[in-house]
């Protein structure tokens, strides 16, 4: 498998070509003064083209006493700048029937946008200033306190969520990524503009800074607005500036709370995930992950919907999952079932993990599997947002760039066996289990 | 303005041209024998295509102690064919990377997949197998009822769906459309496979049947194809047969109940929407609707987001919706806020449409409107999934097809008279308002 290592040398304009082909895209990469790094994939015929402005921090990042200021400081960043309102950054993508909106991860914050390929300069300008020219003013902040507030109510309201927070904060236990994106309200509550602010002075540099693209577009064009754009709002752009160095992806000890933990909600649906720490993001088995889960619970053909809604009727939503980052990562099931069954489909979704550890996949399943893998990521390749975050992730999360015949390549050379071995390791570990439902917390549903 | 009548001649192979452009995608009608009508739209370029079998009748069809069959069916009919198990048709989307699913609506059900263009005669041949071949083994139909019942368990511990369906329900009042689409857990435990049978038997017929498809493909290949697949399921397919006719389009009395409906729940965030009955689907004043969303409650820039979101911080969520059948419609605003704000927030929707009924728009919301909604049209057109469900609508709703110029041409031709006068028909209607919370039902917030 021949991947390209990310080329760190400066290369603007023109970036190093890092995959074409003749009728097909072109991913470059130039590291701007600063160290601002610039991706983009240039796909002909597209009229539209999806922009991100990534900074390489998320919620793990975040000091004591500081926990949601991310995510805050996400949310100030479209309150306003030195040369625009709240108003005209939201009217500037509105009136020409754009999408921008941003994400704040655990490792990283996007804000992005899809527009016409016309209005890709206006993108880049606006998310430029929200980058460089935040105001972070305090009337501003205190309203915007009460938003995330709301926010997060809005989200505890949701039980499959509070299931997913509750199991990761178990799993993971006491590393940084354990904790919830958004903050608890108590530290939004809490966490003092300051906090803000110097998360912002930190981490919102040039050499923090990449930008990705794909859709119709130029990628020397691309450069030129964004180098405009940075300089212009007075950001220091050292000719030898280098880029920050990518997160260490040694995997961390994983000290997480195996066994049951019980949320009590008065709601209609019990909501259950259970699992355990798994491989981290550059793992080179996360080709085999990506086959377990197609196989044991990424459809309606797997197993955990044949055997628990198919044939027995007890949920309408299974599946299974697995989320990695630098230093962990994690695997998980998920159920939803009228609270009488929790006991019931604990068990088997136990057992479904034990018997794939046990007797593995058949040759059709992993045939199967792969097709499924490779048909969803060409299909995925028409969205010019989806090749935006590959490019990110590439940059971000891995160092390296694939392209899709080597993806495809990764995925087809996955074997049953191994599939088997990583099902083994999964089974043998400690099982952590989360229930949200309308139970006391003393619940052991025989667990 | 000019629009295309869909002809209802019978022209296959080759089929009506209703709209193409030299290098652009192109549009075709044909109708089948036995009135199966077939709409394509060809792009060239795109490697996949999403095709979509539609039947005429959705849940306002269902009779009395038959509600909630229209949905039980199409679940039914991923259970198995005379040719095909549940696990074969899964499989059959799922080993190619498919997305396969179906949708459930008022007035008509969907079932359609996504594939790369090579797959689409097995996306053909899979979807007319489910139509034209279901079993309705009765041991499937009782299981199957349990995973309907959990479906309405998730979505009724959503409470902005609770919101949305209780809204419904109080505005539209006894007009069949105000039923909530999948049923009530009594219906869904009370219904007999007879019924479901009956009502398998009388819609899904070659008269019914409406497939529309978009992407890389071949309309004389795609109608070839349907044609094969009903015959060879043994369908009668006569030569002279003709399309069922269009629902009425008469606007229907309604009768909802204005006023204020307190639903209970112990939940953390309030949710709220006011509104009124509103123009049906064929209305020539839907551009007029369009643009007055957009300014009211169409994104951020929006007059609600700005108003109670950003000046006030009282929400995190709030937007203004319309949603219009053959003969009825409504109009509604939405927001999610803490308990203690309802009556605050109420004052706020209300007193923003009245503002909006006694002063109408500017100039220049009317330009940013405008543009806002132009450029999210184009955008969708990147999307096979959206062309797919506009030819299903030009053909079950409209009953014209426009082509994209033409509804540019619609949208831009708004003026700010008109959407004044249609704000002020809506804030002169009595106002229905739903507010789902920890509220007593006695509860008025002033209202």
């Amino acid at each position: 498998m021949t991947v390209v290592p990310l080329p760190l040398e400066q290369t603007v304009p023109g970036g190093e070509l890092i995959h074409g082909a003749e009728g097909g895209s072109v991913v470059r990469r130039s590291v701007l003064p600063g160290g601002v790094r610039v991706l983009t994939e240039a796909m002909p015929g597209q009229r539209s083209a999806t922009i991100g402005f990534w900074v390489a921090v998320g919620s793990r990042d975040e000091a004591e006493g500081q926990h949601g200021s991310t995510h805050f400081l996400e949310h100030l960043l479209f309150k306003g700048t030195r040369r625009r309102t709240a108003l005209e950054i939201a009217s500037a993508f509105d009136e020409v029937g754009g999408e921008s909106n941003a994400a704040t991860a655990k490792e990283s914050t996007c804000y992005f946008a899809r527009v016409l390929d016309s209005d890709l300069p206006m993108a880049i300008d606006v998310i430029a200033d929200m980058i460089t020219g935040a105001v972070l003013d305090p009337a501003e902040l205190e309203q915007e306190r009460d938003v995330i507030l709301e926010e997060i109510a809005m989200d505890s309201d949701d039980p499959t969520d509070v299931a997913h927070e509750n199991f990761v904060a178990a799993v993971l236990g006491s590393h940084p990524l354990a904790r919830p994106i958004g903050g608890t309200p108590a530290a939004i509550k809490a966490v003092p503009r300051d906090s803000v602010w110097e998360h912002y002075r930190r981490y919102y540099r040039p050499e923090e800074l990449v930008i990705t693209a794909a859709g119709g577009l130029d990628h020397d064009i691309v450069c030129g607005l964004v180098l405009d754009a940075l300089r212009s709002a007075g950001w220091d752009l050292a000719e030898d500036a280098a880029p920050v160095e990518r997160r260490s992806t040694q995997r961390a000890e994983i000290t997480g709370t195996a066994g049951l933990h019980v949320v009590k909600r008065p709601v209609e649906q019990a909501n259950i995930i259970m699992g355990c720490p798994s491989i981290v993001a550059t793992d080179s088995q996360r080709f085999v992950m990506s086959v377990l889960n197609a196989v044991l619970g990424g459809g309606m053909s797997s197993r955990l919907f044949q055997e628990i809604r198919e044939k027995r009727g007890l949920v309408y939503s299974t599946y299974s999952f697995a989320s990695a980052y630098a230093d962990a990562g994690y695997f998980g099931m998920y159920a939803g079932c009228t609270p009488s069954k929790v006991k019931q489909v604990l068990e088997l979704l136990g057992a479904e993990l034990d018997k794939l550890a046990a007797d593995g996949i058949t040759e059709e399943e992993l045939r199967k599997a792969v097709g499924q893998l490779c048909g969803g990521i060409v299909l995925a390749l028409e969205d010019t947002g989806s090749r935006m975050s590959r490019l990110g992730r590439a940059e971000l999360v891995s160092g390296e760039f694939q392209d899709i015949d080597e993806t495809l390549g990764s995925i087809k050379a996955v074997t049953a066996e191994e599939v088997q071995e990583m099902a083994r390791v999964l089974a043998a570990a400690p099982r952590t289990v989360t229930v949200v439902g309308p139970f006391e917390e003393t619940e052991t549903f025989g667990f």
